[in-house]
């Protein structure tokens, strides 16, 4: 943004992020925290819940984990009512900061209005500057705000109809949980690349309704799994039960590829695949497309390890835990001196000598995004002794960003962007380098291939291929163009 | 406010503080921080300072005194430029947040814009409901917050012009200092209820400009007093020195009596005339006005200290500092078990017992509100062995609320309002009791009386004639005689 | 401890701990955070660390892990020096405060001296009585403290006559490591109970050493593995390099096999046995052992992992992940309502589904101790569609408590102390439950079996045989039966 | 101290403070933080209480003030019983710590005792000394534990036995309350030096006493005053009364002068005198030996209003508030940059012009310690006008430090110690500068002047005759006299 007196606290639009909300069960507050604890993998930064208990909103926000800042009975007890909402926000810079966190909460005329979501704005800067001219007034930089005020300014007299008239005048991938006097309100994208599901909590008279992330937060809260929202719905939620708005033109869904290689709990089902199995599965398509022979196969935990499942078991080499992580890294750590710089220090992984020692290893991790953690960890592993090191990857070569909402760096700064296989491969140190092919991985994941035509997932950071429009980022290159005519 | 779906974080719109702002010199930040730790008799419970540095602004904001947040240069650091403005808050309710500490900041199109404002406007509800109402959003709940929506949405294109557009539309007693990327401004309202003044620091050539609720926060920073800011004058500093202009039609100015009785500090000169002078003639009024024959003369300290010695030197009793009070009273204190409550604890005063031994007493206090506070004194007083405790007091009964930034309860709650002098001198268990007359008090600071027609001072507290319109007010009362009538 | 006027602090002498130490490298406080850091498993209570720069010593102690404590590089700035020892704290119980936290520093006559265990002295209750009868004043509750009396009070004269004068009158299992001005110390227990390594780092010629609890605090820090501390053994580290000396009788070894099973990091090895070798073979003994008919072997994640490895690669029955672990717990959580506590939440365990559905499922885990979370684990697998439940536990039934410094129960709140192992099964709720015998154990530790006349690992916690005395808990018998008999 | 491996927390053995103790009364934590609230001007770098509920002992300390640290009621229910004992530590120096704060809390054989002191040994080094090398491990710095050590060697078997050995190995001037399960204990040192009165509170029949420094703690507890603890008397409070011992050869009083100039608080009665009319005499006195032709005699305040109102009173002078005090300091100020430097700034004290302008003023303060406050108040006072400045001190000049509990610097610091009148009125920038005389203080106390064989007071730091002798002093110039030869 280039605003000639902006405010030192600039911040990123970008949000990662795991979305919870519950109708009618007792104590929402507390259910809402059960199930974003299940989606904490989603999102470590912040957090915060918004209840509703009739009358009125009640919120919390805090930095930091679920249990930290919802772990004491008395943070709940001061959220009261049936019905909540809540979100996990992800590290995306390092420059949050308590105003950020969601939910978002704002007094509209016609009451309280409370929203969460997942995903990334492609406009939010565009609509951002045309709000402000407005004479809008932001508080935070998130994605979030612009929504809010979409809906503030509507011209629309209900909550539904503004909620529809703001979603059309954004573009992007989200999924969003809202909350207002009358209901409890869920979103998904037209193309439905980021997730939401909708599940069933307490007995079938009485019980209540839970929107989510993912499904293992249902399983926490001891809800069922009705339906995935699907890909442009609009699920309004009150006591008279669930009510579903399309107000999007059809678009063929192109769910985030990325969610099954890496972003979603293994015991999670997305989509209606596992994902648990849907990892073994490219690990053992791994294995057929990139055989090499060796002694041992060991996961980079903890994501790699049903790949590397998968691909011990397709390719009838032992799986070993060779590598072992430290789960006890604490908020922050060491800025090393240059003493333990030389260290080369790695405080979330450590060698299983014993396993590794003469070994002829391939490890399998689930991506290579700048290279460098690989480069450590292929370093470790051969000054443990290992004889060979191959690395194998559950996914494609990272060549493009994503503006969608997973959390990767600018384009030049991935390694496969600017480095064939074998570059990467001699960088990292490794003496074999492979990525499971495009095809590979739509065949894992029960497809025929990549039908470039018509791909069934959004798999832009592998592809380049974009499905939504990304006006934010031509706006940018445009003001880029202008400036470096200008400096002719 | 009656929304439906309320935030339960409800506040006050109310405010009295301490401003203060300067215009080019060195270390503002640092320079603000004096300036507000002088003007600390006007808020303790929060503060804040916002710095411009040429090309962004910054800010600082916390719950506490000035030193607890700005005594540390690290603070200081953070707030670089030669621009600055800055913000005392008193502690009108318990609910006082973070977010509600000024100054408050927004991006506009043309860029940054703070504001710290003291007063009250007493259309804010009004103001807030239409604002609302066309889509904005509102995050605190100060006056604050609804001047800056007002300046947001204006068509002028200026920050001046927008500035006046958005004074036009308030009603109220207040002062206010500004910041834009161009010009440091002050206002003050039409009537010039509230105070603000203008000062020069450095030398001539190269110095800048200060602006200030009180002349004290002059003296600390070593900046000169050119002038008081005229009733409805708006001052524009900038490198080209002070623009003044007068947008409004020209009133009779109606400074608050309250100031010199209470609110200001003793060494600052208020409209021309010394605070502790005008509260030693106070006292000297008071001595005339209701002589009593006793032994000593007893400040209640430390605000009644000046007008004990006016009255002492006219009664020529002596003046003996009979109460002692205790500065080390820390942010809380005892919530007293049954037992402690019984003692009748005065943490802040006890009585110097020897000098009240057997004495005929006269005690100086400059109000009474509710009577607690006066009942304590005068049971101590007499515990200490006082043969008579006579209570003098150096305003007029307080029998209305102000609604123009001076902290009173609602009139209901007011002793002098239910209360006649000697139901009150038996409430407060005092042998008498005296005020000074309306008229006293307009000679003491040197009027020729009170004119009904033309009164020189805002004294609504005291007489109930309220010189500003109080549209919320009336507004309430309609709503609930419409609740009345819908009652029956 | 039976005083009369005991203060209300009062904490269990008992600990379980990680110690690290270092002589002659830069940053020595910085390298005993990484080492402490690989030993987080030790104990994630409280952490310290003192460094000695040649003419002083440095402390710096708080509550919580090694990176929240260490992470800060200006932390690590007020520790300078080359020499440093420090401790990793377990959370045995609820009251621990920060007094508590080690290592524990003292001024003697002839300097300084700092000190951090891990172990108990079976002895400490019956010291600590005799030294404050003796006008010792216990700042404290641990058995460090006593350690440190009785050094202060020695009438030897040099550290490490003092030193040995103390250990002499101690009895328990611990290793320990201490520093005065002019060495670094540590000593191991004469059974060689509980665990102590030595390495080395840097250059042959310039190169320091290292003292730790564990192998893998070696690896981190890229020193190299020496040898095992031996039982009974202090070695006292200068710049002229390691002196050794043995002040016990020579008694038979007896190691602590908890370490294998559960207690050690899997990456360490320990008297020369890998520990991750070590929990696979002990795994596979117990299929062998204890086969049943299943579909998948299913681990209780972490630490029953390679055994779980172990028993599928015996049995030929899949190994899957049917049960994931969440590890963002955070430092609190939910002290749950009614509500939730109905829901049996299990905050750190979620089944996956898709790999239980209809299964016969063979869960792996380390121990039973009181049973609670087996249950709660059986109930879950159950919910996720489990045909069958059959639990294999990779060490004997725990039948008796630990006095020497692993946190276990009283003896009646042993599940496998007071019920049978079918009740066990019963109580548990699963089909079938088996435990490794004690010779199965000892065979998969490479032994022959238990020799029952001299047994090779202290296995008190399996078998009642007790190696090291037990004065407290004989004095304390002693007491509860005069007050029996007192009561007669 | 010189210890080869000193750690690095060092800090003053040097304590200034306020105790309070009560024995027999509902809620005593409570009573005992008004009683130290009541004391805070005697000290407000930290605080602790300790109660003992007839059982068990419970103890709370923290830094800062008592209305910080007690005010809450959750911190006074974790303090239950009806006897407690209190402290209030004055900043000595800026490395105070927790461990530092008092009570001190010891378990002793025959049960818990607790001990908090006002004063300073002379000998505690000493003492300290000899105890580290009899093997005695100290916690803090503070003169308490040297003490407290003293007591748990101590071969005697009763508490008040053990006390009276300690006691007759201290030297120096103290008053302290100590508490065990059976008494609470005041002792007062054998000159007297430091205050510590007697008192009875509740109905006569069931009710309980109090220990406190100064009387004005009496007061806000409803308390009466019995009489002041005597010089070396050992008083012992239990359910049976009041008991006195007085183990100490008797010796002629010397209560310590400066309590009246300075340290005590105004309404109270110290040894027979109010303090406030001591002031106003002092004062008086004052403005008959050093009488100058004035307009108006301002005091410094808050502690020379008294005797500023005593020379106003003799002289005929009006009495006027030329100073302004700014309360509201908060913790920590401004670390200033050079620009503010400059500036002078008196956070604490601000002029009121109207007042000095123009003015021939006699300022008056209490005492001249550096110099550097005076200075400045002068140059402050000229700024606002004055035509002349003429400083007028209710004390002789402070030529000698006090080793006896007050903070003076080394006596080289000491302004008086190196300068004439005429050359510290120089440096102050005063027109004329006198102080009262010794004889005049005497006199103004009561006395017919100071008779240097039998002086009343101790007047150490303006005469030199220290009536306690120094051990700590004398060994530390031997040791430099000898590294001196040494350095020959």
């Amino acid at each position: 943004m280039a605003f000639n007196g902006r405010h030192s606290e600039e911040d990123s639009l970008h949000e990662e992020c795991g979305v919870f909300g519950v109708w009618n069960v007792p104590s929402a507050a507390a259910v809402t925290a059960l199930g974003l604890h299940a989606l904490q993998h989603r999102g470590q930064e912040a957090t915060g819940i918004t209840s509703f208990d009739g009358s009125r909103f009640h919120s919390h926000r805090g930095m930091g984990l679920v249990g930290d800042n919802f772990g004491d009975a008395r943070v709940i007890e001061k959220l009261p009512g049936r019905i909540a909402i809540g979100h996990n926000r992800y590290a995306t810079t390092g420059d949050t900061i308590l105003r950020n966190v969601q939910p978002l909460y704002a007094d509209f005329e016609f009451g309280g209005f409370a929203v969460a979501h997942n995903g990334n704005l492609t406009n939010a800067h565009l609509l951002h500057r045309q709000l402000v001219r407005r004479g809008c007034l932001f508080q935070s930089t998130t994605d979030s705000e612009v929504f809010i005020h979409l809906i503030a300014i509507s011209l629309y007299s209900t909550v539904v109809d503004r909620l529809i008239d703001a979603l059309k005048q954004v573009v992007g991938a989200y999924s969003l949980v809202a909350l207002s006097n009358e209901a409890l309100m869920g979103v998904r994208d037209p193309l439905g690349v980021r997730p939401l599901i909708l599940g069933r909590i307490g007995s079938e008279g009485t019980g209540g309704w839970v929107l989510a992330s993912e499904s293992c937060a249902l399983d926490i809260v001891g809800a069922d799994f009705i339906r995935d929202v699907e890909p442009g719905e609009i699920v309004i939620i009150n006591d008279q039960g669930v009510r579903s708005i399309k107000p999007f033109t059809r678009m063929r869904e192109r769910f985030c590829v990325f969610e099954y290689i890496y972003f979603a709990r293994p015991d999670s089902i997305v989509e209606g695949t596992p994902v648990y199995e849907a990892r073994k599965r490219i690990g053992a398509e791994l294995a057929q497309e990139a055989a090499v022979p060796a002694d041992v196969i060991v996961p980079v935990p903890d994501s790699g390890v049903p790949a590397a499942m998968g691909y011990s078991m397709q390719s009838g080499i032992p799986f070993e835990l060779g590598i072992i992580r430290n789960h006890y890294v604490g908020r922050t750590f060491i800025e090393p001196t240059d003493h333990i710089r030389h260290l080369g220090v790695k405080l979330k992984h450590s060698a299983n000598k014993p396993v590794l020692d003469g070994k002829r290893v391939v490890l399998v991790d689930d991506s290579i995004v700048r290279g460098t953690t690989s480069k450590k960890i292929v370093e470790m592993v051969r000054a443990a002794g290992a004889k060979e090191v191959h690395m194998r990857i559950s996914s494609p070569p990272t060549t493009h960003s994503c503006f969608y909402g997973i959390d990767t760096p600018q384009r030049s700064k991935l390694l496969a962007s600017t480095h064939t296989v074998d570059e990467m491969a001699a960088l990292i140190g490794a003496d074999s380098l492979a990525f499971i092919s495009i095809d590979g991985l739509y065949r894992a994941l029960g497809q025929p291939g990549r039908d470039p035509e018509k791909p069934h997932y959004c798999d832009a950071c592998f592809t380049g291929d974009y499905p939504i429009p990304l006006p934010d980022q031509h706006e940018l290159a445009d003001r880029q163009l202008s400036l470096l005519s200008a400096g002719n």
